[in-house]
């Protein structure tokens, strides 16, 4: 039997940054610009030739398979699209049943989860915030402040990704500032 | 179906209390006093009527079966017991197969780990070492300074724990100081 050696990755608890560098995904906003509900105002900006980094994911490489514990960092920059701040794309785990654990490092933001069957949730989250998104929960975060919101995360290597349903189907609340406020509003555009 | 709902935890990155209050687990030297190479000395030290806490560790109460990923912080205080530092128990996961994943928060310590089939492994960690032991490997940590040494730690909820392996037989590897430097030796009990 084939056995892995330990090894460690430095993260920088401010930034994310791994060192040694592992794998980094960079989602811009021409990669996700229809999620956002003010399509116009993302298209708007695409157009003027602007188009900023939504998030960057440092993600150690790892089996894809049970019994490991995947983890990585999330940086979203600080923005909005309209009056929607900066998020990630969102996903429910491939394997519905699997959970997943964040850990807040610098900045602030939202956690907003919802269900097949119809539960919404969103959880505000700073350093130190341990937020729990159980088994069968879509799971989105999202920068509120105005510095880039660093989080960990940990989930089990079979749990997988499905993008394509939150890509289709969006999440049922948005993170919104209105009025110099943030609000949690419904998403007109879901249904 | 049930689902269970999302929740969070504040966690103090300084000092790993969880707020609010989830399970606590503390470890005195009374616990564990015979895992200690120097066994008279921990005797001793119990004899004089101190039982030190060696170590607290603040877990989120979560089902163990598979789509969970429990998770926890542990505190282990500064001190040694003869030559050798303070340190948790250790366990090999009763699922041999689940790996588990740390995250120095603050202080420094190392990570010992081993297999059955002979492998040992010792991995120095401070804050924002996000440390990974892989599948088949039993850990322990260890405390090597002057201040507590907290940590993260995330594994699947189907892991389990097998504390009488490592009680029976021991690591293969210490952390111990010796002529005022940190060394990594051979358990001379080990077998």
């Amino acid at each position: 039997m084939e056995i892995m050696q330990p090894f460690k990755t430095e993260v920088d608890l401010q930034t994310g940054v791994f060192s040694p560098t592992r794998d980094i995904i960079t989602r811009k906003l021409s990669n996700m610009a229809t999620m956002y509900a003010d399509v116009e105002a993302a298209q708007a900006l695409l157009d003027s030739g602007d188009d900023p980094i939504i998030y960057e994911v440092h993600v150690t490489e790892l089996p894809e398979v049970e019994g490991h514990i995947l983890h990585c960092t999330t940086k979203i920059y600080p923005g909005k699209i309209g009056d929607e701040y900066f998020m990630t794309k969102g996903h429910y785990h491939a394997q519905r049943d699997q959970g997943e654990v964040y850990v807040g490092l610098s900045g602030e933001g939202y956690l907003v989860m919802q269900t097949e069957s119809g539960e919404s949730s969103a959880i505000a989250m700073k350093p130190g915030t341990a937020a729990y998104v159980p088994p069968y929960w879509a799971h989105r975060t999202i920068n509120t402040g105005s510095e880039p919101f660093v989080f960990f995360a940990a989930w089990a290597g079979e749990a997988g990704h499905d993008y394509g349903t939150i890509e289709r189907d969006g999440f049922r609340q948005l993170i919104v500032e209105k009025d110099g406020h943030l609000q949690v509003i419904d998403n007109p555009k879901y249904d």
